[in-house]
């Protein structure tokens, strides 16, 4: 049991080394290993298991907006790149480049694709030449790769897996109100599924992406009170569309270019998933994601009846529920370590003095509460229990939230707040990016996460600068 | 409407070009597109969503027999692809190669995967160590690359989408038994869900993967008479893990090296049931994968009660099928004519008439079949359908099968049939590849496809040199 018993004693304190606590749940609850390629991970079976199900979860919101999954080629030519200014410059720096196939030096670089825009662009010139054609609504989930030099596991990688949607509309307005209805549903992932909540706004100028006319960002809160960018909807105008010659018969018969949208949420979900909810025993999963959410653990498992009672209890849950029954000889208390560690939402203990009893031994890994269940009530009870599960690890998530957001009204406030507390700070903005670069120099490293859609009044100057401020914005370091 | 009717009209006859009648079909149907990379293309939502059935329907197979879904990154360092030489010398002729990262030359190179052994290899000598951590059963779902020179969609392209499953077994024969496992798992999804019977047997030396002990092939023959390697299950022995230094503590505490199967099906699982179902009306989908199995066509629709009645019976076939009600202004001939182009299995026409009588009017897409339905019945009577579509579906390609198989008992008849007769043939063959080389060169092209599991004997002596023949082998053309 030497081994066994290692790879709970191991976890680092996360209050002792955040990252090293971070690395150390990736690996030890088997979620992602490192491989030979710089900044790509493997993603192991529960890892995977858990992107499945936020995958199914993000892919039914989306199909009943009518949206309709599509598969593009991974590599993009350079020559189509290029065609918006904005984005190439923004995306080409950080691609890998294919220059060679079937042993030959190629005429025209490709890249691979860091994102699709460009290719879902040449594909709906071609296919939309009516107003009857509007709107297209089409998303793919992939892989894409972007040369980062700092990598961590699910946050930041040279490759990583995603979807993006790509839609394009009849008119402007159309294309904003989707552009916002997505980051709703986006909003929705988060709070229904993720039991996270996130901060939501509008990216400034300086920080939007490359080629678009608006971002908006999703900003949950780690627990560490760090910011990760964990989802984004962008506005295009018709620049993109324009660049690429995309125009359409108009409900007036004359010719007209349509607007555009791009979403995109990636595995870095599971990172926000591990940061927001994980403790010192390991991760902490949602009931909704969570590949296992109830584990049964018999004790003593050699006395007679207790496999036959356990066996019974895995068939009538899974009826319902994601189970796993584990009858392995290995010792209730490194079972119970074990599946802490992995982030089962709630275990079931059934023994021979339980049986005696006609019950069970119910426990909760979010708060490790524990309780007796008559067997009669266990599927009502487990339902029930799940969605306290979710409710309160959602509760804990927004007091975390609340707790390490703080409001500056002042240079001085805020420099003192970036350096002593970590969180999120308001503060007004005059609406100029000298500020912003200012703010990370002087803080080494706080940048603007997002103007939020109700803005509070905190005083009538930039706390930078102290010119007229245009807006309260929300401002935190960030994975 | 002109533009609707040009949709139907342009299909070219199968019999006056097949490749044509093919590409008009994937076109026409929107299943995919040409993209500017050469050799990739893009899928669109229709092709996509067949995709994603046939996907669902084997993920499920897999993982009742146990088989977890992981994701290894898409680039495989030069030195890691070295470790096997049979293996880079049969790949990376044909690979894509990524020479530059983040602006800057790469000091090794990165093959964009054209398949996954070195990769998962690579993560399995960190993961097994004991016989207790055997088997793994992993497999991906994910896009690779074969710089082809000729391509087509869905049958040879630059990028494709398929699963590779990867295994690793405490011994030979648990192994080379889940080989054949997986490869009557295949089986069912040709059968069960694609309506197609495959020829199914084990490739010749000279036809096998490359670093495989032995390939396990299934090849449906097209409508045409051609083959299509539609899905391999390879026996690696231990070469791949000798090689990657893979090994574990045996249950005897000696360390021993584990057996390794891989096993992969594509998107050319979509060209198979185009080639094998289609006919001069365009697609015809088995019901099994159809993202459309059952669509409503009103009939002179604005008269009253008529989109009523059809809104009522989309809502009620919905419970239990894929179902589209098309109330769109087109003429009902035209969605007719769509609706078979698209390979939809069955068409409803609900009229006023209908209406009177309680009933509507169904038209099987694989037959023409058409008859009236009592409303009543319409559910039932749909569910029953579809299963006689799938079974008759299968039927007839299995005639087809058997009307374009011969046997040659000299190489006179093999060349003979060869020239004049379209289809597979089954001759006896002594063993030595030099056979393999003559056949292809003086056919222009036949290759052995498989030795089939159960070989007749057809005569004592090779049909091609004339020496003691050792297996019977089914030959064709393929794409």
């Amino acid at each position: 049991m030497a081994q066994e018993k290692k790879k709970v004693e191991d976890i680092t304190s996360m209050d002792e080394d955040f990252a090293h606590w971070y690395t150390d749940i990736v690996r030890k609850a088997e979620l992602a290993d490192y491989s030979s390629v710089k900044g790509c991970i493997v993603y192991e079976p529960y890892g995977y298991a858990i992107w499945e199900n936020i995958q199914k979860d993000m892919d039914e919101r989306f199909k009943k907006l009518g949206v309709q999954n599509v598969y593009m080629p991974m590599l993009l030519p350079e020559g189509l790149l290029q065609k918006e200014k904005d984005h190439i410059d923004g995306f080409a720096p950080e691609c890998a480049v294919v220059t060679q196939g079937g042993g030959e030096e190629l005429s025209e670089k490709l890249y691979v694709r860091p994102t699709s825009e460009v290719l879902f662009c040449e594909h709906y010139q071609k296919i939309i030449h009516s107003y009857r054609d509007l709107p297209k609504l089409y998303n793919q989930w992939c892989s894409v790769m972007r040369w980062e030099k700092t990598t961590r596991p699910f946050l930041r990688g040279a490759e990583f897996l995603w979807q993006e949607g790509h839609t394009m509309h009849e008119t402007a307005e159309e294309a904003e109100e989707f552009t916002l209805k997505m980051l709703r549903v986006y909003e929705d992932v988060y709070r229904e599924t993720l039991a996270i909540p996130p901060v939501v706004g509008r990216k400034t100028e300086k920080e939007k992406f490359a080629g678009a006319e608006a971002t908006y960002t999703l900003e949950p809160m780690m627990h560490n009170g760090v910011a990760l960018q964990g989802g984004t909807t962008h506005y295009f105008g018709d620049s993109f569309a324009k660049a690429f010659d995309i125009s359409f018969t108009g409900r007036d018969n004359g010719l007209h270019t349509p607007f555009q949208t791009s979403w995109g949420m990636s595995t870095r979900l599971i990172g926000a998933v591990i940061m927001v909810h994980g403790d010192n025993n390991g991760l902490v999963l949602p009931p909704r994601i969570a590949p296992i959410q109830v584990v049964i653990v018999p004790i003593a498992q050699h006395k007679p009846g207790v496999l036959d009672k356990a066996n019974e209890l895995y068939r009538q849950l899974s009826e319902s529920f994601r189970v796993k029954l584990d009858d392995s000889d290995n010792s209730p208390g490194w079972k119970f370590a074990q599946y802490e560690m992995q982030g089962v939402p709630l275990r079931i203990e059934i023994g021979p003095k339980d049986i005696e009893q006609g019950q069970c031994m119910a426990v909760r890994r979010d708060t490790g509460e524990k309780c007796p269940v008559q067997l009669s009530d266990l599927k009502a009870f487990v339902g029930g229990c799940l969605e306290k599960i979710h409710d309160s690890m959602y509760q804990k998530a927004l007091e975390n939230l609340h707790s390490k957001t703080f409001t500056a009204s002042n240079y001085e406030e805020f420099l003192d707040i970036a350096k002593n507390k970590p969180g999120f700070i308001k503060a007004m903005w005059c609406g100029d990016p000298a500020c912003e670069d200012k703010i990370k120099e002087d803080t080494g490293g706080v940048k603007s996460r997002c103007i939020p859609f109700e803005e509070e009044h905190i005083s009538d100057v930039c706390a930078c600068c102290g010119k007229p401020a245009k807006h309260m914005v929300y401002w935190g370091r960030q994975y």
